[in-house]
């Protein structure tokens, strides 16, 4: 059966645009995956009768709905009630919840107000979703053939359960396996990709092949649909096989979560130590780094050098070599990154330097010109690069960039003084 | 009078999850400051009967109609078609937009393939909204009292055109001025705050006084309707005040961006520098001070001490007193502190250690177990906080906690070795 699906944020800062609606476009990329078409997204403010109107439509044109938000435990959370009120269902108080609701506020050593038991209130005859980030839980419902789904509004809390709660709920509902492998790239656009695959991408029907982009990245999604997870696989392999062979060392991982990700688990299996120095990227670095739980077995510290003096104090880089070639170049990355390999004694160390903007620098290097330098013991690595003009994306693809340059050199890949990676990312 | 507002964004990329509706976001924080209502917002695939059904339901019950998306060149951009449709207008060719449209290919040296001139025709007697980034027109008309605004869908084209077409036409259809003004806290909690501004925010009718909750903090928006800014800004002076006075200190700022944002701007005022030694944070204060263009006029940099040796070797803290203390101890917290302060020759620095999780550290600290050190050549501030059990959240409230204390004490506020914070962040 293919079903379709309606996703309903309830929440008033979403009508004001305090905040944008990342929830519907996480559970979007998820109902994907299972094969369920998303054929509308609604937003409705805390409010009962407006809630009901878009239920009322919501249930007239797809046969899963699934609601963000008004969860809570405050005056204007009412999403629960109105919901089940539209599907002629009572709330029926759940002990057991309310347990969970108590233990979450005694393991914060919080006092816990009335108002928050009201969150054990759910729909008769529901399956909880247990909320693993917070107090308010979720619930899932058949009624009428139409089955329903209320998620927290929290992006965190609705992430959680949305892949612990609704997705196997919603795997329940099908008679065959969706299955999907993310191809993860670095170094080439999307329209590089795409083009280089385009052939490909148009002959196939089942699995499928799908591109998408993230700042400085690209990702393509093989999914297959089959009747066993086993069949699925086996459907995939000579489609990831050809991906792998037209893209080569491109293509840093399959279902890795972030060329960072890739970077620390090859470190650790080389049993390798990793330092940096960070002028641009001011953190950004090793913050993301960090951002992995066991980022310690490999990663021993760096030094953010912001200001010159912290360059030539603290990494050792001479102020001669700066006044020669600036602080922004390919002499101090790489400067920057023996420094840091010396300082922290790793085995490699990166070093990153540019011009983040808004401003170009006193020298008068543009916004975006950034250099990236690898060192080992043994060599010095640098990749000089324009970026762009924006500084987030400046800073994020630069970060991206020393984490590709570790990759490469730790999987014995050409890392590249320029001429691995695209045209767009290239210093003339 | 009062307008209401639906916005409709088509793409069948937003209904898969490859991005989120940001055109929404901004275009109902735009409406919202113009005073017009947002009572829903719709998200419809390229398919003209669905979008049909969506538009019509829309006319049903909004006096004004935004739409973004689908008004490009490519054959599945049928927005203009489809919305002209129901509302009963023809599609009529705009000789001066055609060549707009040939102008911005030469001004690119492009090629212009045929397709592009399809975006020059628009709905008869309507108001055509110039499309200053992209090649794609906008368009604005009324039809049986309903207004009908046609934005394109990529969000540099979109928001252009908001602010330079949209915003404009609807303005001429108001006679009052909506301003808001956002108030800033940290240290305190959403139901904390709503606690003690509830009989205000009750009994307020215009202005009005909405809590909003983020990852560690709190925003209070005050929003008043008046004929001119002026009388709305007048109107709120005595609702801020009275929060002000209630929550004190706990405010950080008033319209200002972020945390760091007010500690950047109280450095830069006072001529004094910062440097910081991270431990559990990895690098994600640096990273957020460093995300503000400017932040050089006072940062200096930072040492990321993620290993026990760089504590050791590089901030100079005493390996005794890790071993009697240990690596999370508020003696570590305050010598990385004053490590920081005399490497980088800072004025101000900070130092945090803790356990960001997953597991404990060796010692048996538990999980959210953090100590925030604040040195200045004169003094060493700590303050030692239990952040709950989620990574993400233990870091980013950590460098939360460090920003306030630099806060405080640039402003003269308390800093509170533990008294001036919330219980929920407090370690026994």
């Amino acid at each position: 059966m293919n079903f379709s699906a309606e996703i309903i944020a309830v929440g008033t800062e979403l009508l004001l645009g305090n905040i944008t609606n990342s929830d519907a476009k996480e559970i979007s990329e998820a109902l994907s995956g299972l094969g369920i078409n998303v054929y509308f997204h609604t937003v409705v403010g805390d409010n009962p009768q407006r809630l009901k109107s878009a239920v009322e439509i919501a249930k007239s044109r797809a046969d899963i709905i699934i609601t963000t938000g008004g969860l809570g435990p405050t005056f204007d959370d009412l999403t629960k009630q109105t919901v089940a009120e539209c599907f002629g269902k009572a709330l029926v108080f759940h002990e057991e919840e309310a347990d969970r609701i108590r233990g979450y506020f005694r393991g914060l050593d919080r006092q816990m107000t009335d108002n928050n038991l009201a969150q054990a209130y759910l729909p008769e005859n529901c399956t909880i979703l247990v909320n693993s980030c917070g107090t308010a839980p979720g619930c899932a419902f058949e009624s009428g053939g139409k089955h329903v789904i209320m998620l927290p509004g929290p992006p965190r809390e609705c992430g959680a359960m949305l892949h612990s709660g609704a997705v196997p709920y919603l795997r329940n509902l099908s008679d065959s396996e969706i299955v999907s492998h993310n191809i993860r790239i670095f170094g080439m656009g999307e329209s590089a990709v795409e083009d280089k695959l385009r052939p490909l991408m148009t002959a196939l029907d089942n699995p499928t092949l799908a591109p998408y982009a993230k700042t400085g990245e690209v990702s393509l999604r093989v999914t297959a649909k089959a009747k066993t997870h086993e069949e699925a696989d086996r459907m995939m392999k000579p489609v990831i096989a050809q991906v792998s062979k037209t893209l080569g060392d491109y293509i840093y991982g399959i279902d890795v979560d972030s060329l960072e990700e890739a970077v620390l688990q090859l470190l650790i299996k080389k049993k390798l130590t990793l330092a940096a120095a960070e002028s641009c990227t001011g953190g950004l670095f090793s913050k993301r780094i960090t951002d992995i739980p066991g980022a310690s077995q490999a990663f021993i510290g760096s030094v953010v050098s912001y200001a010159i003096e912290a360059k030539t104090s603290v990494l050792g880089v001479s102020p001669d070599l700066i006044t020669q070639f600036g602080a922004v170049s390919r002499e101090t990355a790489q400067a920057m990154a023996n420094g840091a390999l010396k300082l922290l004694k790793a085995d490699l160390a990166v070093g990153i330097t540019g011009v983040a903007g808004p401003g170009s620098d006193e020298k008068g290097n543009a916004v975006g010109t950034v250099f990236v330098a690898l060192a080992s013991a043994e060599k010095t690595f640098c990749r000089a690069l324009q970026l762009g003009n924006d500084r987030d994306r400046v800073r994020i693809t630069a970060a991206h960039h020393a984490f590709d340059m570790l990759r490469r050199y730790l999987t014995g890949a050409a890392i590249g003084d320029m001429e691995h990676f695209s045209a767009f990312h290239r210093l003339k």
